[in-house]
């Protein structure tokens, strides 16, 4: 016998009940999307790989899956190259395309490709999997799906906006309470070096200042001295130590701290503009928090940032992110392209729906009615009602082969058919159906219409 | 100015427009699919090499895309094996990964690893791409998505039955009346090879067949003996060179060819077994075909042979295909595992529907309704507007900045956007919409719930 067959680590089979579970996150992102105006594309798995290197620094580089050119590859790589083993160097000989490592740069070209055919602002989404040679691990595969949505062409605040409403939206349906969209902006961050007096202790500080809850004040200061960070600025900075209260309350903190900072004054301002209109026109279920720790992306984004975080209790990272970012297509020679943009974690989105029981109103892929197979007379008479339960979008089908009724009656119940319908020799004569209710037991004898007003 | 940037060849970009029209058919294809009983699954993009390799013939080995394994993937490899510049032994050293370049072996592996999960007959239907160094040409894409269904772990011929009706009910759903569902049997071939005396000569019998529309009877002859069949053998099998007339009147003909051969003989009863209960069942606009010269995956099929084709007077290749392959798992070390499976051919699918103009029914992504953006007051008070509109699941967008209203109304012009709403300080003050129909140009002021009722 064979070796049994196995997947590459990192990657998944997904049941018919998981991609079920899937597409209902997907179709309701989806349908999210388009009623806030966002318009779909699809780019193709694999770039040319001078499309993707650089653009992710060395790491991400090196997590690139790349494809190995077609037919003898090999025959124009010099000896001496391939004698010195110089994986890197040998890589760009005899490879010259990759599998997508995120959706944003793919994006960023399809801009700059098709600039001429596209009606700017251009607000588009995109639901593909990408690809990364990470170490696999819980929550983390060598194959996921990105779920973006990004506008690209307008500096208008109003996007920033929408975003918000966005993710509550697309959560609220879900039926995923209670989220936290966290708000943050490079301006603020920007102001806040500039006040401790070194952009590069900047991470540092947010680092330490994000385990507040953790350590408090005294250990925050501790870890923030250990970093270089002089006493003079810790102290300019101690309104962010007790960073509390309402929205309002933390930009009227914010805008105290950051009065001397042109940049930071302006990161309050856009911050203001979004927290007030939001007030103003409210969230469904999910709550937005001003987080002067959150960093996410910090040399990618240039305006607002976002993360999103499950609701309280559920032990899960971010589910979602984002921010603006105003150069986003300069990589590929098209500049003033300012764009602002969200992503979904659908796999995290998924364990969290899991842990939470919200999964119950997914009808799962199986059949509604399932003809038992007693001979070919039978099946042909099952048949025929078999057109008519499709043709009004009935799942239903016939058990292929005329096996033991235990074997089928078994097959329903493994799949949790909800109804059996039985037809011998005396249903064939009479013209009816017998009904059975799997869940109940109860049988009844029917004709063709009413078979479909029960099962409808 | 960096370098325009590309997609490599035989890749595409889609387009939101292409995008709405793919997932129509998409979409259509997969809601019969389930109305038929088949459940979804989903494989990774990438398999291990051993699984894929020697599965598709040298030349399948050779269009199958390797991945690169990661890291320092050249430490291993000896200088000497290095220095002979063995592609294809070199390959194996450094590439343990490649994407699929079917659904099939994916399946079929899928169907061994996970059998005890399993609830055989196992009915599933999977919709992803695949991806083939073939060379690009009009029509054949190095990226491209298959939609098959199979059913496995069962014999029943009813399933054939199914097979037809399922694919006259997709394209019947797709307004693409008039197509084709020609129908053969691995078994008749093997009959008719028999009767010629020859197995190696069917696939020069069946090809020179096929010509008989366009070089005639005397033609075909002649290319027959120039291919090595004896005369005493086109003699025997004659009555194909004149077969025409009904289904049924072609399945008496084949009965009688066929009467000394056994294996031939099953194979018409298999032929009028789905013949038989077609008639019985009605299709809505296909026509079934019995075709002899259908000869598709020869080698795979042992069963029903199927192919679908477009409509009379579009040119186009076949839009479907499949059959019935008896050792399905096999290659994985399950036996005795039947499988019977169709596919649709998107990209060919898409093509036609285009020539005869079938899309129109495709809701195009696109808003409804656009907001012109006059300033920040009149935008806050449209926004609110929006959440309503949005609600109650109306496409809508605000233009992101206050742009000159001729920028913004020619946005909504080239997007085709059907609806503007103009809110100006007027507006705000008497809580009121000015709602423009682009079609018609007529203007209107309404209230909200007016605006709601006008553009749902």
């Amino acid at each position: 016998m064979a070796q049994k067959p196995s997947i590459p680590k990192g990657t998944r089979d997904f049941s018919p009940t998981e991609v079920a579970k899937r597409n209902y996150i997907f179709s309701t992102i989806k349908e999210v999307f388009e009623t806030y105006g966002f318009q779909p594309i699809e780019t193709p798995s694999f770039e040319n790989s001078s499309t993707l290197m650089g653009k992710y620094g060395e790491e991400g580089d090196r997590l690139i899956f790349k494809i190995l050119n077609s037919g003898d590859f090999l025959k124009k790589v010099e000896d001496d190259l391939l004698i010195s083993k110089d994986s890197i160097k040998i890589t760009s000989k005899i490879s010259e395309k990759a599998l997508r490592y995120d959706l944003t740069v793919p994006f960023a070209r399809y801009v700059v490709q098709h600039q001429n055919e596209i009606e700017f602002p251009f607000k588009r989404y995109q639901m593909q999997p990408v690809w990364r040679a990470d170490r696999p691990q819980k929550g983390r595969f060598r194959e996921f799906y990105q779920c973006d949505a990004d506008v690209v062409g307008s500096k208008g605040l109003w996007q920033e906006v929408e975003f918000v409403q966005l993710y509550d939206a697309v959560f609220s349906k879900l039926k995923l309470t209670g989220t936290t969209i966290k708000l943050n902006n490079r301006k603020i961050l920007a102001g806040i070096a500039e006040i401790i007096g070194a952009k590069d202790k900047l991470i540092d500080f947010t680092v330490a200042l994000d385990k507040l809850d953790k350590i408090g004040a005294e250990g925050v200061t501790k870890e923030m001295l250990d970093k270089g960070i002089s006493e003079a600025a810790i102290q300019k900075v101690e309104p962010l130590f007790n960073f509390k209260g309402s929205n309002q309350e933390k930009l009227k903190q914010l805008q105290q701290l950051l009065t001397t900072s042109e940049e930071g004054t302006k990161g309050v301002e856009d911050l203001k503009f979004i927290v007030d209109n939001i007030e103003m026109l409210g969230l469904q279920t999910a709550n937005l928090d001003i987080d002067v720790t959150l960093a996410r992306g910090l040399n990618y984004y240039t305006g607002a940032i976002y993360e999103v975080t499950a609701p309280q209790g559920v032990k899960m990272g971010s589910i979602g992110g984002g921010g603006r970012y105003d150069d986003l297509t300069g990589i590929f020679g098209l500049k003033d392209m300012s764009g602002v943009g969200i992503s979904f974690g659908l796999d995290r989105i998924y364990l969290v729906l899991e842990e939470l029981n919200l999964f119950d109103a997914v009808e799962l892929p199986k059949p509604k009615v399932l003809f038992i197979n007693f001979g070919e007379k039978e099946a042909a008479f099952c048949m025929k009602a078999l057109v008519t339960l499709r043709k009004n979008h009935i799942k239903s089908e016939l058990y292929p082969d005329a096996a033991k009724m235990k074997k089928q009656l078994n097959y329903a119940n493994r799949r949790q058919i909800p109804y059996v319908v039985l037809v011998g020799a005396s249903e064939v004569e009479n013209n009816k159906y017998t009904l059975k209710n799997m869940q109940t037991g109860e049988q009844q004898v029917c004709t063709l219409k009413e078979l479909l007003e029960i099962t409808s």
